[in-house]
């Protein structure tokens, strides 16, 4: 087993200059882990900042093809990290083997499927229209525009993915994409997970001849440097997915800087479930047995996690409220991903306990590790959660609310009432849905995703994924953090007027010699 | 002539409920023109926001071809309005007839060209991902996305395109393209222009058969209700054009609100025009002339007008110097919009000339209009620029600053140290623009457009046009104002997974019926 440094990645360098230091814990056993890491400086930061100026000069104008071959090695590497990895990151976040094998899986797939899309190339939405020197009154000239990289980013950690949203993870891999440098601060709650991952971007960077400050990260347990990070002026877009709490005050930070920059925040939501009631009597069992599963699953640890589960009150609503209760006093508990995040999810579920107008409805069992959680369903009624805004707020964990309106209308008045999420589901037959299509088409102004009978939970990465949604949700609900289209966050669009062919890039000449889709003269096509 | 009624427009009705009366004022005589214009009260901001919210619920979900009709529509209303329009706006702005003859057909195109954006269809980016039920390990579902509207949108109108980037402006149009209603804060230079608009508006959405709240017009001769506007929750996007003082005004409001919107703030920039040295030898002349036209036409009143020419010193320079004299000092001065851009064109002035490293150049004549600006050239030195940041700021009107840098490092220098711009110029030879062609990669990181040989004033309404650029010339560089791309910054990608085709938009079925450009399975057509 390689030791793990404990110093930053600045470019090609390492480094640990300053004082602080702090360690990993593993959350199922409360025992600190091997590795002594250090809390980056100012200077720290200001060093990587400049090596990510200097090499944004080169590194933006890299060719798709090259920086794809970037993205694929970093894919490499991470694989040649074999079980140091998977070991390393089981002990830190008390996340089960599988999971995480799942999850690097879904890490290095990421890389290559935005490696394809460079390749493919059409990503960058090319318009051309020529000149027109015969028009009147006046001529046009010749026009022409594509998307270029913003400089660069600042990416934030995750906890929950320290894989798939860490270090190497979506954000990162679509800021690397779009030809922008990154630099990670990494997350605490898994420093080793993140200098593996990190050492391993710095080695792809070298093999293929990338300028070094194309990749940087910085550590630290406390909260200086991530301000710092966001506030320098060097840096030109922030990824970050985490606490509402966390990320409106990065938000505040990025958006008041003298030169405002663009700040994607996801910040997780309660992902409301509604389920009409032909959906209830056919498989109102099977229903309640998945909402169960999807709730609880990985310690609902997930952005997507169900947190609100919607009915309307009629004569077998008792009966699907009986098989809620039996699925979910089945479930299992699992590790939390730290003592911070039990604690906070314990202080959630105490105050729905607490609140005067919710109830406990069932229970499910906990394990005996030390961030341990217990599964917790509570109910309500529709009106109080109308009425009571905290109901709304995401409880992060394996903890959820089932809501029974009046009736139908009070149903819909819920939906009215929503405010932006990830995700809403609907769970109905296909003629409650033809009978109740304006719920859903209610739900479409949200969420960033709704879904059709099925669970929000487990987000797929590709073209249409939009893992977003309308504020409080996201910070930014133009874009989504999952699938192709997260490139989009870190360009923005140039036009080239009257360049002769030489000096067009490849996207625009003529000849198109990348053979990718454009918009030529008002149409689409590979021409 | 029709009576100006002086009222505010919330939806179908007319509205003049408070006290505050203001007057517009024909800026070339100072003589207070007809028509009371009442100021608006937060209790008919509330009025349109409500209308808004309302038409919004049936408005996002009308097809490409229903908005299509309305723009159409509303294009012809505004022809409609024939020479009355012409009138009032000449005698409201100073601006000549034939630039308002042309600004009504390009303000009416815009209009007939996002229509027939709409009617093709292709820009809501459908992406379709269908099922994959036998996928190892885990199958995967229908998953589609398309651009959705935001809500309601806010526009404030400029003063120098009074038709062309005012009620029925670029921002309005795009908006009620993309599904939005709006609500505009006229601009209090030209409420009677505003008021016929409006007019013709409201007309169009009554023929249509439109919801009453797609469009509201508020008028006042202050901020107040502007400011109100910008933060209330109703509103879900602001399109502003104006100074960067006002801009970063309303941008605060909308970013520190407890939900914030995106804010497109165009806020102008100096629009750098490089001369490189064969294009100095070998055309200086004709440069120059065309330099001072593009400086002083319509008295300099351009977010492109260029206020800073970059050269470098060598033999030649002198000539050029002499030739940009000569053909300023031919320019004439035009009636300014107001007093108070008249008297914020002078203070500028006055401290380029106050300043003790800048030199007056040339003037031009200032005609007997009471707000007419004359045109004023001044000189500077390359490190001096760099330097003295308040050289870089725009001057709104008909003045510009040479710049000659010591050698081509110096030029090279400058161009590193440029801010956010609108647009970037380089005029050069066929030599030139090979040997400096990294002047020009380094320009496309400082700009929302660069040009080759030409001049910035004059913006192609088109689908490849970005009129945007990075800070301080935008708060947004990733997005454009002016031509089709212009609605992106109105919606937000919507993600519908496991839909039955029934409950699916018409873009996403799977017999593509409006035959549009979509990514099926990773392939962009018209499939």
């Amino acid at each position: 087993m390689t030791l793990l440094t404990g110093k930053h990645i600045i470019g090609a360098e390492f480094s640990a200059s300053g004082h602080g230091r702090f360690y990993a814990v593993n959350p199922a056993t409360n025992e600190i882990l091997p590795g002594e890491f250090a809390v980056a400086t100012q200077e720290e930061l200001e060093q990587a900042v400049t090596k990510s100026a200097d090499a944004f000069k080169q590194y933006r104008l890299k060719s798709g093809a090259e920086k794809a071959v970037l993205l694929e090695t970093i894919a490499a590497e991470i694989e040649g990290l074999g079980d140091e990895l998977i070991d390393r990151s089981v002990a830190e976040s008390g996340l089960p083997v599988g999971r995480l094998q799942g999850e690097r899986g879904r890490t290095t797939s990421q890389l290559r499927l935005f490696a394809a899309l460079l390749k493919e190339g059409s990503w960058v939405q090319a318009k051309i229209e020529r000149a027109l020197p015969d028009r009147t009154p006046l001529p046009r000239v010749d026009i022409r525009s594509m998307l270029r990289p913003l400089g660069p980013v600042a990416v934030f950690g995750a906890s929950n993915f320290p894989l798939a949203f860490s270090v190497a993870g979506g954000d990162t891999a679509s800021a690397l994409a779009a030809g922008c440098p990154v630099i990670v601060k990494g997350h605490p709650a898994h420093p080793g997970t993140s200098e593996l991952i990190g050492k391993a971007i710095q080695r792809a960077i070298q093999k293929c001849g990338m300028p070094e400050g194309v990749f940087s990260l910085l550590q630290e347990n406390g909260f200086q440097i991530g301000a710092a990070l966001v506030s320098h002026p060097g840096i030109k877009a922030v990824g970050f997915t985490g606490s509402y709490k966390g990320g409106m005050a990065l938000y505040q930070l990025a958006v008041n800087r003298p030169e405002p920059i663009p700040f994607y925040g996801e910040m997780g939501s309660t992902n409301p479930v509604f389920v009409l009631p032909g959906a209830r009597r056919a498989y109102g069992r099977s229903l309640a047995a998945n909402f169960a599963g999807s709730v609880t699953m990985g310690a609902g640890q997930f952005c997507t996690n169900p947190g609100l589960l919607i009915t309307a009150d009629d004569p077998q609503s008792a009966d699907f409220e009986q098989f809620l209760k039996e699925e979910f006093t089945k479930t299992t508990g699992a590790t939390m991903l730290t003592s911070g995040i039990k604690n906070a999810y314990e202080q959630g579920v105490a105050s729905l306990q607490q609140h005067a107008l919710t109830e406990l409805l069932a229970k499910g069992v906990a394990t005996d590790a030390y961030t341990a959680a217990e599964p917790v369903l509570f109910k309500t009624t529709g009106k109080t959660l109308i009425a009571e805004k905290e109901l709304t707020e995401e409880v992060f964990g394996p903890s959820s609310v089932v809501v029974t309106a009046d009736d139908m209308a009070g149903l819909y008045d819920i939906a009215h009432h929503l405010s932006g999420h990830l995700t809403a589901t609907v769970h109905g037959t296909p003629e409650d849905l033809e009978e109740y299509a304006e719920l859903i088409a209610i739900l479409e102004d949200k969420a960033g995703r709704v879904l059709i009978n099925g669970f929000p939970t487990g987000v797929e990465v590709c073209h249409a994924m939009v893992h977003g949604g309308p504020f409080p949700s996201t910070t930014d609900s133009r874009t989504t953090s999952v699938g192709t289209a997260a490139i989009e966050r870190f360009v923005r669009p140039v036009c080239y007027q009257n360049y002769p062919q030489s000096l067009l890039p490849a996207e625009l000449k003529d000849e198109n010699p990348l053979g990718i889709n454009r918009l030529l003269d008002g149409k689409w096509g590979y021409q």
